[in-house]
């Protein structure tokens, strides 16, 4: 199936049947996730999937009592950094080093720069740039997933600040963004699967120059 | 190819060989930006895509003067929206009522809660969740670009308010958080393309619970 056919495909399920993916789709997803691109390589996030089904419970009432939640195989969380601190900088970038076989040092001048220009941002700044990093690996997760043809419900409608003490986030120092529900769609029980797909047309949506 | 084989045939490219690409592999990438899924569906944010040769040479000392500017085929800025209004969610809803033939009122209700829940939150939330769907859309065009095989460099290194004015953003309410040069690789002159691959592990990245 191609990419457009596997966009056309999805919709946000609401309804899922409870039915588990088998873990080899799912991490596929999580592979897509991990290898989204992001600034400067950061890849400041992380997720978490969840399959504990009394975790799941707990989570349903945080997430509007969604009922995709509990019916879902799998849930991710899409957690961000709460801060980009130099010690998180290096730690991206002594891997990168080992992973390249770099001399000691090789990477000194770029890395101090990048330290340096993210502490003259704002904390808040820095919170959000994490953020939308972390919206393009949701991006990508919703890419493989279509592609797996493997239903999803994206989800923002939840207590952030809630969700995290739940997870144990702040001890991480990470904060939760966003849900993603994976799983079987419940065709019989979910009216928004009937809906026609309604997106903004391409004249308003690009400009060209 | 498969996603995954794609994102790892795909790296930031950072020399490009000034050929076009055919508009159908760019037109592809743009629609799944547009299929991107967003919160309440409200799709915050312009696309504008640029070949005009003058203009791309102005937009290169704004970015760092980055040759993939000049040497690409198409670039592509991700603008959101500087606000979302009562006005745009009506635009909005009122596209997708004509859509789906709904009855007039039928969304009331719920167009009413969203206006007012976005009401509630300050003008710089607004301005970051509508970043944030706008990464979504920039990380569905990596995956589309990689699955076309087109080169693709996503950029934040640029004087954001300096291109707002040269672009006529901010009379649009627009504010850009990205670019992609999208194009073909110049294999012998781009040294990152030999670069090994990192991306943080597995077991790093993942939490299961």
């Amino acid at each position: 199936m191609s990419l457009l056919d596997a966009l056309q495909w999805r919709y946000a399920t609401k309804r899922m049947t409870g039915e588990q993916l088998p873990q080899e789709k799912v991490d596929t997803i999580l592979e897509a996730v991990r290898l989204a691109p992001t600034s400067n390589g950061l890849q400041p996030f992380t997720i978490l999937q969840i399959t504990d089904k009394q975790l799941l419970e707990k989570i349903k009432p945080i997430a509007n009592n969604q009922p995709q939640i509990v019916e879902a195989s799998h849930l991710l969380i899409f957690a961000a950094w709460e801060d980009v601190t130099a010690q998180r900088i290096d730690a991206v970038y002594d891997h990168i080093a080992s992973e390249r076989n770099l001399a000691p040092g090789a990477q000194k001048e770029y890395v101090d720069k990048l330290k340096a220009r993210f502490a003259g941002y704002t904390p808040e700044f820095r919170a959000q740039w994490a953020a939308r990093q972390t919206y393009i690996a949701l991006g990508l997760a919703i890419a493989a997933a279509a592609l797996e043809e493997v239903d999803a419900a994206p989800m923002e409608g939840f207590r952030n600040a809630e969700l995290d003490q739940l997870l144990g986030l702040p001890q991480k120092r990470l904060r939760s963004y966003a849900l993603m529900a994976l799983g079987y769609r419940d065709a019989a029980n979910d009216k928004y699967g009937q809906l026609k797909k309604v997106r903004r047309p391409k004249e308003e949506l690009i400009i060209e120059l």
